[in-house]
C-alpha cells in the first residue's frame, strides 16, 4: 500500500518547496493587512490563499493565515522570519511561519479500539494527510502487528492506577525524543494528567464520540441510547485540563432511529468518529487552525 | 393562498375516506401480527403500510401501525373497534384507531417568535399538514393580524407571574370547548405547569431550539456561541414535567463556523427549527409516533 | 410581521452606514493585496471581512472581496472610486463597490407555486434578506393577493405563445422603470428570452427543482421517481442562454426512499428549493458571488 | 486485527443460530400478511422485525420482508420451506428464506485505486459486515500483498482489449468455483459483458463516483469540477447491461466549494465512496434490498 503514500509525498515535497504558512494573532487595529502584504510581495512571495477573521470590528481580535510562495524558500527561511519582526513587534503579533515541507510528527495513542488509529493511517498512507508518524504509544498489546506492519514502531506502555505516574513519564520521554509535534489520541481511552498537556499546548487533539456538549464523560453512546436521541455525534477537540471542555475543531453527526439499539449507535459512531478526526487532524496539519477563548478559528 | 389548502384537503379527505390506522402497544409475544392480520382481513380491509417494531426480542415491548383501507369505513367503525376488544384483550393491548379523515384538532401557543408559526400554517394552507387550526394562543398581541388573516381566531392571554396560573386556567378552557387534540408551542415562552401538561399526555409538542440535550434551558445559541460548537441543532419532544428533557421526536443540525456570531446562530437556526417542528407535527398528525420509557418509536 | 421588517432593517441601515463591499477579478499577479490594502488603509478604511481565490497559483484568475469600514463614508464614496482608478487600471481589474445601505432592489417573478416566493417574503420580512422588493411579476393572477397584503405592487402579465415577446417587453419596461438590481425567478414556468436575459448578466437567478446536472429540463421529479434516486435536490443558478447550464450559486439535497412517490418528492422537494434559493439571493444581494468559466466563486 | 471479526462473528452466529429472513414479492392482494405472519406462529416463529411496501393500494405490486426468530432452526428448513409453498403458490410469491448464520460468499473485484477494498476489509474484520470473502480480484497486482496479508486468496487477471474475454472466462470460473453469491466492484476500472452480468443478476454491486444520474460515465470528478457543482456524490448500484443505469441501492454527497479542484473531489469522494457501497454491501448482506422496474425497495 505504501507506493501511494510515497509517490503522493513526493509530490507534495515537490509542490511544496516553495509554500509556506503565514499565521497571526493579535489585537484588531488599522494596517495590518497593508503591513503584512506590503512585506510578503518585497520579498517576492506570491499570496496563494488568504483569510483573516476580525472577532469584532470594534475593539477585537484579528487572525490572519496566509499561504504564500516565494522562490528558493529553503535559502531565504532565516531573512523572511527576521525582517518580520518589525512588523509582528509593530502591531504585536503573535505569528509563526510553517514551511509546507517540513513534515508535522504526529505521535497517536491508542488504546483497543482500531478504527480511527487505522483511518489516520490509511489516510496517510494514501497521501491525504501529510505527516510524518515516527510512533504509535498505547496501554495495549494489541495493534502492535497493524502498526508494526507499516513500519512505524509500536510502544506498548501499561497503565494502572498505579503506574499511571510513571507511564506518563515514559510517554513524555518519547514524544520528546521522536521530537513529536501534534499527539492524536485516536480512542486513547485514559485521561492525561495536566502535567502531559501543560507539554503541548493545543498540541494535543482527541476524539469524542458524542456531539459535545451533549454526554460529556463516559458512556456517551450508552447515555445517548437511553435518552432517545434522533442523532449521534462525534467532536474532535484540543485536549486541555478540563475533561471534554477543550477546543472544539471539528463535529458531526448522524441520524439514528428507534431501531438502533446502544451497540448499533457504537457501529454507526466508528464512521463518525474517523471522519471527524482525520478532518480536525488534517486542519491542524495544515496550520488551518487557531485557538482563542477556549474556541477555534478553522480556516477551512 | 388558501385555495390550495382547500383543493389538497379535498383531496385529502376524498382519497383518505376508507383509511385508518391501528396503533398497538403491548409486551411481545408470538402471534400478534397472525391475529392483527387474520381480523383485518376477515374484515374485509388492506394492509396499505405497516410497521412493527419490538425493542428486545425476548421479553420486550411491541410496536405496530398498521395503515389500511376497508371499503365503506364510515359505516363499519363502530363494529371494527367493538370486534377487535376480543384480541385487544387476549394480548392485553394498548390501542387505537385512528381514521384519517377525522383531521386532528392542533392548537398553536406563540409568543413574539413568528417563525415555526408561520411554517405551520404555510405547510397546512399548503395542504402539507392535514389538520383542524381552531385556534392560536399567545401571550402577545404582535401576531394577531397574521393569524386572524387566516381566518383562524386568535386569543391574547398575557402571562405574568401574578396571573400565570390564571392565564393557564384560560387557556386549558379554551383547549376544552375547542375540542383539542393537540397542542403544538412554537417558541412559546412560557412554562407549562403541571397540571396542563396532566391535561394533556404526550399531545404537547414543543420546539426546543438546540440539540438536545446539549444546552438544556435557557439561551442555548448564547451558550453555543460560548461554547463555540461547530454545528447547531433544534429538538422537538413531547412535553413533560421535567423542562426539555420529554420523549425527543425529531431533531437536526447545521454546520455553523466561528464567523458566525450569537445572532448569526439565532438566524440560521430559525430554518431549523422551524423544519424540525413541522416534520414532528407531522408525524404526529399521521400517528406515526409512540411513546416508550420517556423515548419515541417514529414509524417514520 | 412588517415590524420584525422595519426594526431590524433599522438596525441593519444603523449598522452599515460606514461598511462597503469591494469586488475584484483580475489576472493574478504579485502585489494585488498589498497595493489594495496599502489603499484602503490609506482611506482610513479597516477590513472587517476579506475572502480571496486563486484559481491557480501559476497564471491563474485572482478575485477579492473585502467587506471595510470608513468612517463617514457616505461623504467619501465618489473620492474612494476616483482614487481607486490608478490601482485597477495598473492591475486591469475589474472591479466594483457596492455599499451595504444601499439595497438591491430586487423583482420577483412567480407562477403559481407559492413556495419560493413565500420564503423570500418571509425572510425578507424578518429582516434576514435586506433588499427593495418593488414589485413581483406572475403570469397568473393566482398570488396577487398574498403579494399585495405585503404592500408589494404586483403585475400579472399573462403569457402565451402569441404574447410570450409582447409579455416580455412589458417585463423589461417593469424592471427599467423600477430600476430593478436582480431578477429572481423562485419557480417562474417560463423561459426567459436572449434578450431579456442580455439585459441583466449574472442578475437573474434562478432555483432548478434538481440537483444539476441530473434532471436537467422539464418533470425533475417524476424523472428521479422513474429512475429510483435515493436523494433529491435543488440547484440555485445564473440565468443565461443555455438552459439549466448556468453558473452553479448553491445546491442541496433531502434523502428519500422507496416508499416516496412522486407527489412525496414534490412535497420534500419544496422545502429544499425554497432554502436553496434563499441561501443564493442572500449571498447575491450581499455581493459574495463571482462568476468566471461559468462557474461561481461564492464568498460565504 | 482479526481477533475483533473473530470475536464479533462467533457472537453473530451464537446469536443468529435461530435467525432467518423471509423475502416476498407478488402482486398486491388481500390477506397476504395474515397467511404468512399465521403460517410463522404455527411454525412456533416470532417475528422480530418486519418491513413491508406496497406500490400502489390499488393494483400494485407488495413487498416483504420479515425477520424471524424460531427454535431449532437449524433442524427445520427443509420443513419450514416445504410448508410454505402452500402458501406462495396461492398468492403467486417470488419467495426466499435466507438464513442469518449461512454467511454469504463475496467477492471483491478491485483495480488499482484501494480504498473502497480497503473500507469493506476493514468492515469486515471489525465484525460490522458479516459475510465470507472467499478471494479478491484484480487487473492489475498492486494490492496482492494487502489482501494476501488478510488471509485471502489475491488473484490477478489482467484485462487488454484482446484478452477480456478470456479473462472474464477465468472470472466466471473462479466465481463459480468459490460458490459466490455476490460480487462487488470495488472501483473495479473494467465494464463487466453481458454475459457476466446474467450469471449474477442483481448480485454484482457497483459504486459509480457521482451522485447518479449526473455525470454517467467516465471521468464524473473532472466533470464535476468543470461543471461547477457544489455537491459531488456516490452512487452504489446493481450493475445491469446499462452501464450506470442499474437499480440504484444507495448515494451520498458532500458539499464543495469553488476551491475545490478536481483532485481535491477526488480525495473528498474517496471517503463518500467508500461509506456509500459500504452501506449498500451491508443491506445487501443482510437481505434488505429487493429489486423490481430497475428501483430498489431497501428496507433498511
Amino acid at each position: 500500500m505504501s507506493h501511494f503514500r510515497d509517490h503522493r509525498l513526493q509530490l507534495h515535497l515537490e509542490k511544496n518547496k516553495n509554500r509556506a504558512r503565514l499565521l497571526i494573532s493579535c489585537a484588531d487595529q488599522p494596517g495590518i493587512v497593508a503591513a503584512v502584504s506590503s512585506y510578503l510581495s518585497e520579498q517576492g512571495a506570491n499570496i496563494v490563499e488568504s483569510n483573516q477573521y476580525t472577532t469584532d470590528p470594534e475593539g477585537g481580535m484579528f487572525f490572519l493565515r496566509i499561504e504564500f510562495e516565494c522562490e528558493h524558500l529553503s535559502s531565504k527561511k532565516e531573512q523572511l522570519e527576521n525582517e518580520f519582526t518589525s512588523i509582528s513587534n509593530k502591531f504585536e503579533m503573535d505569528w509563526k511561519i510553517a514551511y509546507a515541507d517540513e513534515l508535522k510528527r504526529m505521535a497517536i495513542f491508542v488504546s483497543k479500539g482500531e478504527h480511527c488509529l487505522l483511518e489516520l493511517l490509511w489516510q496517510w498512507q494514501a497521501g491525504d494527510l501529510i505527516a510524518d508518524i515516527p510512533l504509535v504509544i498505547s496501554n495495549h498489546p494489541d495493534l502492535r502487528e497493524t502498526v508494526e506492519s507499516l513500519g512505524i514502531p509500536f510502544y506498548h506502555i501499561p497503565v494502572t492506577k498505579e503506574t499511571k505516574k510513571e507511564a506518563e513519564q515514559k510517554q513524555i520521554e518519547l514524544v520528546k525524543k521522536y521530537n513529536i509535534d501534534v499527539v492524536v489520541l485516536a480512542r486513547y481511552m485514559q485521561i492525561l494528567s495536566a502535567e502531559f498537556v501543560k507539554e503541548m499546548p493545543y498540541r494535543i487533539i482527541n476524539i469524542h464520540h458524542s456531539f459535545l456538549p451533549a454526554f460529556i464523560g463516559a458512556r456517551p453512546y450508552e447515555r445517548a441510547y437511553e435518552r432517545g436521541v434522533k442523532l449521534i455525534g462525534a467532536t474532535s477537540h484540543y485536549v486541555t485540563n478540563d475533561l471534554d471542555e477543550g477546543p472544539i475543531i471539528e463535529q458531526d453527526i448522524e441520524r439514528v432511529n428507534h431501531k438502533d439499539n446502544a451497540e448499533d449507535l457504537k457501529r454507526i459512531g466508528r464512521t463518525i468518529e474517523r471522519n471527524v478526526l482525520a478532518r480536525a487532524v488534517s486542519w491542524h496539519l495544515q496550520d488551518r487552525v487557531l485557538v482563542y477563548s477556549n474556541k477555534t478559528v478553522v480556516f477551512e
